[in-house]
């Protein structure tokens, strides 16, 4: 679980309820519900979005929700490990020898690139292969994420469009002053619902999902970089040098406790 | 028929009707049509949008509605398959045996290729025309998308300007206080046809036809790696290889099914 | 005359007049029109762009008005079928006999390329004088396309100014209800008249001279690659193969009508 | 003096004053000047801006003010005949020649890079250096430019901070209704000062200070070309005909009026 | 301490609070705090600002609020004068003594690429591991920067939420009409609060994090290319010239005040 994505939801969601019930009470929370409402925003937001996008790359998208809740495992330090001592491993007993330190490996990218190493491929194409991938997957993350930046774009849109058409309805019809307060209030309601749904779910889960990419992409970066490495026949602690400035400093000292490091 | 497109519109306009209807009635959609106001909004929006194109691209533009409903069938895995098939015949029966096999090709951007690869033109020259017609594919779709664009940008400002139109006829003669209310509620409808002519229609035709422009541009990319690679010579395993990084891993097993994939 | 431009404008003005007429007859256009509202938009709007241009630029900008009205000739194929004469002439007769063969071009900047090629200049210098010329032909194009954004940026910004005025006057003194009304629309309509000069005039303006100079660049970036492949002493067979990937597929045909197009 | 800043700034005021002495007379003036309001708008947008920048750039950036209103002598074709001239020395007297004809030079980068030639310093690390020096100068102009900007965006800002303020405190206290209107003008009054600052000072003063230093920052590349040609000793005809690409066509008359040019 | 920093927020709250004061008076302060206005507008903003980022990331960019006031002393001139002392040793006792001369260095990147020339590491694999360092500190700077931009955007955001809320609220129960000013004054606080937020605090820390960066950034590409022509055996006084093209004009005397500058 993505910690920071469900403290944040839940918390976006009770001190919008919060400033509610403490100036009407708890019933207060019933005159922020109205269906027709939700219909036109969340309706139109998601129509327009449809619109948008091929129906398989739709589903993908909104299936990709769950990757914002999930927590994803960065773990730069194990990857780097893995890869010095695959080097280590190349350098005793020859590349031939990594087709069996992979089977202890669960990254399929890593795996993969492995592989090709193992075959005797061309190093030219194995860099070609995994880059060409690289970006794909990157790719496929940018049309995940501008699906939930289109949503945050057409969520606000059809708030307003419902909101004109509540004052339209209202202004049509001014016979009862006493209705005029109330129906304003509904009318108000489709934008307020699509500010919320752009800054409290599509925006933010757009973002995350933008980071997320970002370190997963890095991580297959280092990958690329350390399988050439030992293809090269590498000295492992040149790999280990060239690899530890992808890394925080503060993750250094996890990535070899006993030597003295100077930042 | 990309039936995501279809059935954006339909629910689009559905969700609009049906926030009336539940507050009006049927009868209450009849106060959303005013032929002047959608005169001004789109007429103005059409004509602003004229002015930027010139004629021959305007009509081009237009035309390209129907682009957005067809369903581009983008078979990646075909087209490598193909490619592959390619690789061996030139292979086996050498460059020249490619001309007639081309024949049994539908696509034009490949056959013209492979009739280049054909006549013995120089590899460079080859990569050259390929990606010089490519960059004006792309171009070409770049104008159709961003006519979209120009709309959706327009829609909006013509909006504004018809209800400011009203508004200023409305403040100009406050005799009739009864009148106040439906004159400003006409003139609220301009703002919103403009908001719904470009979220409803002019953005997402213009996201819609990036996407499908994408989609084609890669396909021809692959074709043109392909292509190249057949005529360096390349052992048919590598190009496959090669193409592969191009593929979704899900349709990795469409391109070889008896094949096991560690991905 | 280009005949979109013209068009457009008729019909944007058009549209804007009739909107008023059908509500309030040919005398309601009287109510739109207001001397001091004209000022304050329009004087301040080029005031504030006054400012950003040093005078000669701005004087230069103010004159680019016709060319959104002038029909520029792209003859693409006009062009190619010129450079694969001059190739022909090259082939035959020497690089010498190209200056004869110029003075029948009109195009300067072909002109001066080809007397260049003929006095011998080195191919490297070549491509760097025409493209370092093309860069600043795109460079001054880029300028004025930029005068009229920030118009469109700046007539709203005044309509803005104007209103909050109009506004401020009006609300100063409250004494005569029945004035409130006129007042208010008086002062809307400064926020009018800003938003009809950025999207009816100035927006589309500078949206038609970007397309109006890419159409231009694209032209000249032909005539580079020509010469440079004549200087090259390339066949013309393979000359008129790269400059065909610069047209689009319609217009290959008109380049040679009796020959048959794959595309 | 630029008198393109001082004529529009000039005619920004007059027609903003104008436009409200037409509708209040000279005494309406009193009413658009408000202390407190001009405190909370320019203070505050001073207030961010500063803390955006260390102290000695915003002192620095305030001091630009004047540079908007200098009228810089931007003259290529001088700085064209200077190379053309050195060129010609070089050639006939040798580079160490050039130490006494860049005593009568003003441009300080052009001195330098002379002395560098002079001194028998690696072409490479001359161009090296003078780029690196240009980057710098180009640099610290689009950090001024960039404090401008600032204030367009922080001015706008604290004007609507400042409308809040003022509808706050009326809304607060609606107990007597006459001295709404002139309350809800006064509110109005900071949004207005915002906006001019943005719009008739700070973005104009941002935009021309941009032009101006594009022209600063071409003129040294083109110094930067000639000097190198004249290192490389290419014939002064050659490094003339280099560097006239960089000039307008309507110049290049000035730069040498007794030849024929074409264009 | 970041003078500019603490005056500039200082200031700003001066200027908005005098703007009140002079207004309604001291008391007139009280009606500008809500608690519950407060909670929408700053708890809505930062949850979905915590919707966004990993929680470690969260917490970092908070903590990062001291480096806006910290006073980072960006001594270029100090650097090269370093390093041209490095050099110095370097060209008398050879690069192994650099490692004694590296112990008087504070900087960890300075001291870290001293300890690798020292062990000999390839030129190549030196410039690699510190570019790679180099951006990732880069990368480290800008999501920190990207936080404040966020909630930059998220305050307003949350502000207009609260306000709609306050709105709906006040419009469902129009009875007390002497209710509606104070409740409506009370709805407006949530956007001021988020203008507030996003215009004197979030925007300026984004920006000055972000200039601060670019100076240290600055600072590390002088060591990369001292450090480098050091290992090159680059001559000390060629060193100097290269890395004073670093410096502004008016640092340079500072650098060598015995020496007579050109410019």
């Amino acid at each position: 679980m993505d910690i920071a994505t469900v403290i944040g939801l839940v918390a976006g969601f009770f001190f919008f309820a919060m400033s509610i019930i403490l100036d009407k009470g708890l019933t207060g929370l019933l005159a922020f519900w109205n269906a027709p409402s939700v219909m036109i925003t969340f309706g139109g937001a998601f129509a327009s979005v449809l619109i948008i996008h091929p129906m398989d790359k739709f589903i993908n998208a909104l299936k990709s929700v769950t990757k914002a809740f999930k927590n994803t495992i960065v773990d730069e330090a194990g990857v780097i490990r893995n890869i010095i001592e695959l080097s280590n491993v190349a350098r005793k007993e020859g590349l031939l020898a990594l087709e069996e330190a992979a089977d202890n490996i669960d990254d399929d990218f890593l795996k993969k690139g492995i592989m090709l190493v193992v075959d005797g491929t061309d190093p030219e194409l194995v860099r070609n292969i995994l880059e060409t991938e690289l970006i794909f997957i990157g790719g496929r993350h940018k049309e995940v994420a501008s699906f939930w930046e289109k949503v945050a774009e057409m969520g606000p849109a059809w708030g307003m469009i419902g909101t004109l058409i509540g004052l339209i309805n209202m202004l049509g019809s001014l016979d009862d002053p006493s209705a005029i307060g109330p129906a304003m209030a509904v009318a108000l309601l489709t934008t307020m619902y699509g500010s919320l749904l752009a800054n409290l779910v599509a925006t933010p889960f757009a973002e995350k999902l933008k980071i997320k990419s970002g370190q997963e992409m890095l991580l297959k970066e280092v990958m690329i970089e350390g399988l050439l490495s030992i293809q090269a026949g590498e000295n492992p602690r040149v790999i280990e040098e060239k690899l530890k400035a992808f890394l925080a400093p503060v993750l250094r000292a996890s990535l070899n406790p006993n030597e003295k490091e100077g930042e």
